[in-house]
């Protein structure tokens, strides 16, 4: 019965998204040079997707093969299962995205109200349908195997991190790769303006932006979902089989509660910011209302309000998250005007500012998360960590609708600059996309959060699974442990930062050559060769991405096996204390840096060309892969070596060294 | 009988240090010019010390008060005590350093063999002193109050830590905020060269490195020595008078050791940084033979050489720290290069470089501090750790010498320069000075990895004394505190990041405005004001050192008396995993940032006044309080705070919350 009102759920949610993909496609695309401009994105959209997925078959079947002969068959398929359901949906929202950018660009010549649906509707696509996917991918494999064998629905986890793990890390370096040669060259060193169209970069940058932002984000939220989900299912076991069921039923009012917040998302000509957060906050207040009377009916007795207000604690956590992230990134607050002033001194205090605020940043978060902790063990135990994680999980069909809305207008911007449509539909996609990125700066700190709640129950579930009673942190194994755990995440972010660096050079590299050797391009008289650009971006990607994917594996195993499963259990712990730490600092001064810039670019304090404005863009240029590629990639590497460590849980046991 | 021979071995160091001090007075001085600028610098470190023993007087008197009143007085007596002891010794130090500044430079007119003896022996004056002096210290108090009231060498621990915290973020901000704010406005706006008279914070820059540098780094060493060596002292208590007793001797032989060392310490012509070296490694070498005889005659029995390889764990681990800073740091090495080629593709590029290489720095000795501590627990339990401690730190006199040494030659090259005395002359401070960088990086890389082993034993005294049996990672309490914990070291190095931005905004406003106001100055026709520069370094940095000192000793006594005490176990290991993290990456990217910099000053990549250069330097810029700020003093704040939490705990214990 439960799992038959979860896989409808995410069956609603998913023809919900079909329902609004054919109404995006029905809009009009506009002019010949509009439509040319979106098949251009489309193209390197779709060459990039191909390309990567071809990579990750091989990744995945390779992995599958070792699941398989060294674990378990079943656990093998699910993983496989994982990968497809979330590629599929990941996929499907990129098409949508690519589909709507050009469409909100028509749409914005009658209005800001059409145009802001048009693109809201096209980030709605992806937040529904891989949610969707995910919860019944959940409900089947739980309907088949039942109770007993959670360790396949682990599988499945681990295979939509695998390719959570694909589409930032590869998404992200192709990105910021794309973003960095397309500036460097062209802003900074030929003083042409962003998205334009003489820049053999600038397509590649409209790719990025889907690839990256879209696919990469929409990924990585879900990773995290399916991972608490199944983690406090088996933190539930213990307890009974209504608090195994009780996440996924969690997960179907989350969906619910997602679609009635989308109802409130409307402009009605005004600040499409706020309409964002206003579908956000409504989908929060009826999460709560909705779970309080499931919990209430389900008859848990006197632990049902506990239950309750852990997860209300996770919600209000993931929602101070949010507030503290628009605090230090938003354009009109302190931190972003303090380090534009910054720049009046030069690069150099503006890079040191951002920077100190993206530390500082840190303290707000973490203290939300530690009382959520706190509160949530305390009513429920370990059960409830997991739970409060899963109730800041739940929203995730609306906080994905509203970051997948950010890259859909910042193409939409770009198209109508390219195109050459006029002032006022410019300024229009303009307003458009500043609200787009606080949407997305906010739905940063969201994940992280929500990820640090979601490793911290797979670690839960890790020592649950492996037997261990304590992890002593004054035992030299547990400490070395954490130790090594620590440095992991600075470790692979900066393996991710050198990458970025080593493809922009190529990418500038190229840039440089075909304004030298186009004859006419500056003057606008000949095109450059777009897809040359795309494919360095491409290869690049994925050349650079193999490395840390396998760190990610190896390191956890490594420990593992050498160290034993105290160790890991440490190693698992310290990930998570300084993941967060480098994935808030790096989201965060990496915002400041960027909205610094925005401030400037406005007029502020010299404004565009002045010298301040050229220290601004180079603190700019520092934060793109801080806040793009390596910080939101830390979530998922956090995720997929506590996922690692877990599936391998019975072989770390027989195996280990000590 | 023992504390006699520790009493004598640290009485000869410092007799060593004043015969050293009165060879050094006896040099000559050079010109009247050398005379004059040399006597600037003086004046101004002694105002500024002047001042900062002011506060620093008020502060431990409150602090003494308090512990007087709510702890023991007599804790409070050996406060005081500790922070006058090493007081006394940092200042001689630096008194040593100023005078030798000057009297290398005019040495130089000899030949670079000449030079190099007073330069090298002038920073050996405030190793050995201060050395000395804590030996002696702690000698004194022992043999007073016995292995019953080790609680009073906390005392006194605590004491050389207050003055440690003020020295290096004091002199840190001080230092960066003179030498950022010449640079910016002389190298970068005006294009007048580095120590160039006419630039008015030029005086303040080389009374920075003397503040900064030699002070700083002395009481930084001298703090971990202390703190490590009542650590064991404490963990030994558990297993005998002659395991309470062994950490004092094997200090002693330290000393022995770095006289020795010191005589290897010559250059024949050759390599400055070569010599250095070679004192460093016969210091090991002499004093791994010594420990091995004292371990023997002490008849430890079979215990004695499991102990003897705990402590060669940690030197060994303290070499390849060094090794690691060195290559990460090097200017002819893969990390520096790749710095410096980035700068081509502009500052941003060049700053990810620096950035990524320092991440990637910091897996090297942490797996070196991980394999000290499992071989030295594994040998000898917790106590093993901190002997391993013990005997990374014994050989901190020569360590600090070859310090020290640093900021002598620094300053008799901006002697030299201000001067105007021959290329000849320049060139053989230039070399000295280029010994002194890389010494200095090796340096910070060896204060790092012994804060942390210093830290972990603290840690586990901490422990031993509140009896805290297990600190499960698993519990929310403890988890909680190492989140915390781990987030105090990055916000306490936010914040005196921003103390240096904001300071040195005061000082680039008043440079501009010499430049502007006063007519002749950038033709050299007259002179700037110097003590206007001097006047708002000195009190910008002890205005912005009072917040980070504070919230040093409120932060662990919040968790402590909020959460309870296995909350502050857990904060204090939280502190020391992102502790060692983020003071490894700001001394090596910054190190690194630097050495691009001087790479391609050398001529490479378009030399001096190329864009090459100019993106360099704001990296360098960015580097500047990284890596001689903030970075520094994460080794003080973490020692500080576990020693607060050591010293509270009969406190916390009463009166925690939970």
């Amino acid at each position: 019965m439960v799992l038959i009102i979860t896989s409808i759920s995410g069956l609603i949610s998913i023809l919900v998204a079909i329902y609004l993909f054919f109404y995006i496609v029905r809009q009009e695309r506009g002019t010949k040079k509009m439509i040319e401009i979106s098949e251009a994105i489309k193209e390197g959209a779709h060459a990039y997707l191909k390309r990567q997925n071809k990579t990750l078959a091989i990744f995945v079947l390779i992995m599958a093969i070792l699941l398989g002969v060294l674990l378990d068959f079943e656990v093998a398929l699910a993983y496989i299962f994982g990968t497809i359901c979330t590629a599929i949906a990941s996929f499907f929202g990129m098409a949508a995205a690519i589909n709507a950018n050009v469409r909100t660009t028509q749409a914005a010549k009658k209005g800001l109200d059409d145009a802001f649906k048009v693109a809201f509707y096209g980030g709605a696509i992806t937040g529904l349908s891989i949610v969707g996917m995910a919860l019944l991918g959940i409900s089947i494999l739980y309907s088949i195997f039942g109770p007993e064998r959670l360790d396949i629905i682990l599988g499945f986890s681990f295979g939509a991190s695998a390719l959570a793990l694909f589409a930032k890390a590869g998404g992200g370096v192709y990105t910021k790769t794309a973003d960095i040669g397309a500036d460097l060259v062209g802003k900074v060193e030929l003083g042409i303006p962003e998205d334009d169209p003489r820049n053999p970069a600038v397509i590649a940058d409209n790719v990025g932006d889907n690839v990256g932002d879209v696919a990469g984000m929409g990924a990585d939220l879900i990773d995290s979902y399916i991972a608490c989900m199944i983690a406090a299912m088996i933190l539930g076991r213990a307890l009974g089989i209504n608090f195994i069921l009780l996440p996924l039923l969690i997960g179907a009012v989350g969906i619910f509660s997602s679609l009635i917040g989308m109802f409130f998302v409307k402009t009605k000509k005004q600040n499409p910011g706020r309409a964002l957060n206003k579908g956000t906050f409504s989908t929060c207040f009826f999460f709560a209302i909705l779970t309080f009377f499931l919990i209430y009916f389900l008859g848990f007795g006197n632990v049902g309000l506990k239950i309750f207000f852990a997860i209300l604690s996770g919600l209000i956590a993931g929602i101070i998250i949010g507030i503290t992230t628009n605090y230090f990134t938003s354009i009109d607050k302190k931190p972003v005007l303090k380090t534009a002033e910054a720049a009046k001194t030069g690069a150099a205090i503006n890079i040191l500012s951002g920077f100190s605020y993206g530390l500082i940043s840190v303290l707000p978060p973490v203290i939300g998360i530690c009382t959520a902790i706190l509160i949530s063990f305390h009513l429920v135990g370990i059960y409830g960590i997991s739970i409060s994680a899963v109730g800041m999980l739940s929203i995730v069909g609306m906080i994905i609708s509203a970051d997948a809305y950010g890259p859909i207008v910042d193409n939409a911007k770009g198209i109508a600059e390219q195109s050459g449509l006029g002032e006022k539909v410019i300024k229009i996609t303009d307003r458009l996309d500043a609200a787009g990125n606080t949407s997305k700066a906010i739905t940063k700190g969201f994940a992280i959060g929500a990820a640090a709640l979601t490793v911290l129950s797979l670690f839960a579930a890790y020592s649950e699974l492996i037997g261990i009673e304590s992890l002593d942190l004054m035992k030299p194994d547990v400490m070395v442990g954490v130790f090594i755990g620590a440095i992991t995440p600075p470790f692979l972010s900066a393996l991710l930062i050198l990458a970025v660096q080593r493809n922009a050079g190529r990418m500038i590299t190229e840039v440089r050559r075909q304004f030298k050797e186009i004859p006419g391009l500056m003057k606008g008289k000949t095109k450059p060769d777009y897809a040359k650009c795309v494919d360095i971006a491409t290869k690049g990607a994925l050349k650079e991405l193999i490395l840390p994917c396998l760190l990610t594996i190896i390191f956890p195993l490594a420990v593992g096996f050498l160290l034993g499963k105290h160790a890991l259990g440490g190693f698992l712990g310290g990930s998570i204390f300084t993941g967060i730490i480098f994935a808030l600092l790096m989201a965060n001064a990496g915002g400041a840096w960027d909205n610094a810039k925005k401030y400037i670019e406005k007029g502020n304090l010299g404004g565009k060309g002045s010298e301040v404005h050229k220290a601004a863009m180079i603190g700019d240029l520092v934060g793109d892969p801080f806040k793009d590629t390596a910080g939101p990639t830390i979530n998922t590497l956090i995720t997929v070596m506590s996922l690692v460590a877990t599936i391998f849980a019975p072989l770390i046991i027989k195996y280990a060294l000590f």
